[in-house]
């Protein structure tokens, strides 16, 4: 299958390209390296320096001898977008094409601005360059379960009946996200929704919890395909700054009560969940929602496990709970469904002590290069 | 006190300016002209030529002695709209600036990308003025009734408590709109409920029906002061497209079975409603949704009332069900509340006969400049 991956340089675009192209199908990746300026702006480089997509690609090559096509262009710039689409002509598209930060998107006007108007564009740019160029193409895009935020009830894969005054419909999962980046995405499945239902496109999109992780089963072959891992406040995600923060010897810092439950899931079990949407593709006209993530956990839950496997292998561990800088409920309800991916075949990979303790020997091997000025938050909501 | 309105160049935006300034406070207007460029390129120019801004206001100062400030600017750009906002200091910000037209935002990639684009970030930008320049400025922002679509249940005025798996919580009411520009609306209201939540601003999003309508008490000082009067597909609102046709002596074009029910209001009522909006603002940290209109009707009834006046004064109107242009359902449920202005002190102007036979003279004065190849559908969906 031809697959075009966009975004295809982050956290979860690389391992994507890898995983299908070592799977037999044709890849192209594309990024404009947003993510890499970004986090250069801010201080907030990935623990490990990656080498470039185009390196990455060579890598990949000498150690598979397997090929992924390299284009390095702004898909919130439609002619760049259209040319990749109409050269590659792909099957699927798997879009993660968006500035993926919520800290970032709440620094200010500037870093608010470029997020909604990169991430809403490039969605738009898919949306289009698919409508005009490859209408039966299937859309992959990810989404977030930080678009339903906290709601105090159950939290449905997308969709949900409503009865009203003895009348019912379906709609959208009401959604209402916690910040700027959050809410981008938000927008993007209003936008998904709209296309889907006037020209029949063809999309998934999966919404996704905090993933982590630092291995795939094409990392193994050169210590150079590893994912980018930012452990920042900034690009990071939780347990990964908590792994940090572990090998470092600095306390775990917990937002506030640390009561915040969201669902995660491993990042070996993301590219489980985009290939299963990707051999089952969304019918025509059809907007299928996932819910991806495998187990919830509240923040504190997570410091916990981090903490026991840490003592385990003889880290000194402890926990800071300090002031949240988010807006965000510390003690809330939240239940979300995540069947869907299960029942299409999902095996998840668990967040055990081995798992952990795993991904902790590996950050120890990189332990000089932990920067502790980067882990403390330094971006406050409002 | 001290009002800025911006789209004020607008169908709506020009009699909002004088509305005010007629009654002592202080306007200053901004409007980039974009209707008016979009309307030449479409060949969709209103009935009339109205005289731009600056000549607006000269008149107006002429036969009220009041003034109204002019400024040509781009609220889609931040720093053309922070200008703006750090001279004049509004207590209230009234935002109709919009690219208005669903036809055109469906006419292509091009057209839709720059309504996406133009009305988000005017949206997103007038959020961040206030936040950075007037944090207790009132936002009154024009939505559309169109947010909602035509779902199956009772459209309630913005909210809905859900009751779910033996739990509850009040969630934005469910939005699905069927053009890009409804669902630019749509978007913008999920960005103003976010910054709400955030930084406490204060906004009321006006969810507003079709306007119909040549006069307001300001219009009858000088013929030039009417209006900007579409109707053609792209710019004109359904009714000013039949009072056109009616006197052209040409058949009123009904998409489809006409069975498509709407609330519909009179542009002196939209003007009342924007004015209680005014006087009993928002409060803090609220996002008050109001839903603006006075009557329910069926696109086959406005065009039997428009056929019935205009027969009584001698016209001789037919009516013509066309091929429906637009993806919307023709027969469908449709009982939208819209008591929240009733109890502010809304005194509805209802579309009586005498109403639309004022209307119908009205326009027989331009008749020969009545372009008939303007009125059937140019843009189809889909």
């Amino acid at each position: 299958m031809r697959i075009l991956v966009l975004g295809g340089d982050g956290y979860l675009g690389w391992p994507t390209a890898m995983h299908f192209s070592a799977r037999g199908n044709e890849v192209m990746v594309v990024d404009n390296y947003l993510r890499r300026n970004l986090a250069r702006e801010t201080r907030s480089e990935a623990l490990v320096r990656n080498p470039n997509l185009h390196e990455r690609a060579s890598i990949f090559n000498a150690v598979t001898g397997k090929k992924i096509e390299v284009r390095i262009a702004d898909c919130s710039n439609a002619s760049e977008l259209d040319e990749l689409f109409l050269e590659f002509h792909p099957e699927t598209v798997i879009h993660y094409a968006e500035q993926p930060s919520a800290p970032y998107s709440m620094i200010g006007y500037r870093e608010a601005q470029r997020t909604l108007n990169n991430n809403l564009n490039a969605t738009f740019n898919v949306i289009w360059s698919v409508i005009r160029y490859v209408p039966e193409c299937h859309v992959i895009k990810l989404g977030t379960m930080g678009e339903y935020g906290t709601p105090n009830i159950d939290i449905e894969e997308g969709w949900i009946d409503i009865k009203h005054n003895g009348r019912s419909d379906r709609f959208l999962f009401p959604r209402q996200a916690g910040s700027l980046y959050h809410t981008t995405k938000v927008l993007d499945t209003d936008l998904l929704w709209f296309y889907v239902r006037l020209y029949g496109i063809r999309v998934t999109d999966l919404m996704q919890g905090p993933v982590y992780g630092l291995e795939t089963a094409e990392t193994g072959a050169d210590s150079q395909l590893m994912p980018n891992f930012h452990y920042d406040d900034i690009f990071g995600t939780v347990l990964n700054r908590f792994l940090v923060q572990a090998v470092a010897g600095i306390p775990l810092t917990i937002y506030g009560k640390g009561g915040q439950v969201r669902g995660y899931l491993n990042l070996q079990d993301t590219l489980q969940c985009v290939e299963l949407a990707c051999r089952q593709p969304a019918s025509k006209g059809e907007l299928r929602i996932l819910n991806q993530f495998t187990e919830q956990f509240s923040v504190y839950e997570l410091a916990e496990r981090v903490r026991e496997a840490g003592n385990d292998i003889g880290l000194k561990v402890s926990l800071q709970h300090i002031a949240n800088p988010r807006k965000e409920k510390e003690e809330h309800y939240y239940n979300a469904k995540h069947a869907g991916l299960i029942e299409m075949g999902l095996k998840p990979h668990l967040l055990t002590g081995d798992v952990i303790e795993r991904m902790l020997r590996r950050v120890m091997e990189y332990r000089s290069m932990i920067d502790k000025e980067k882990v403390l938050p330094r971006v406050r909501w409002g």
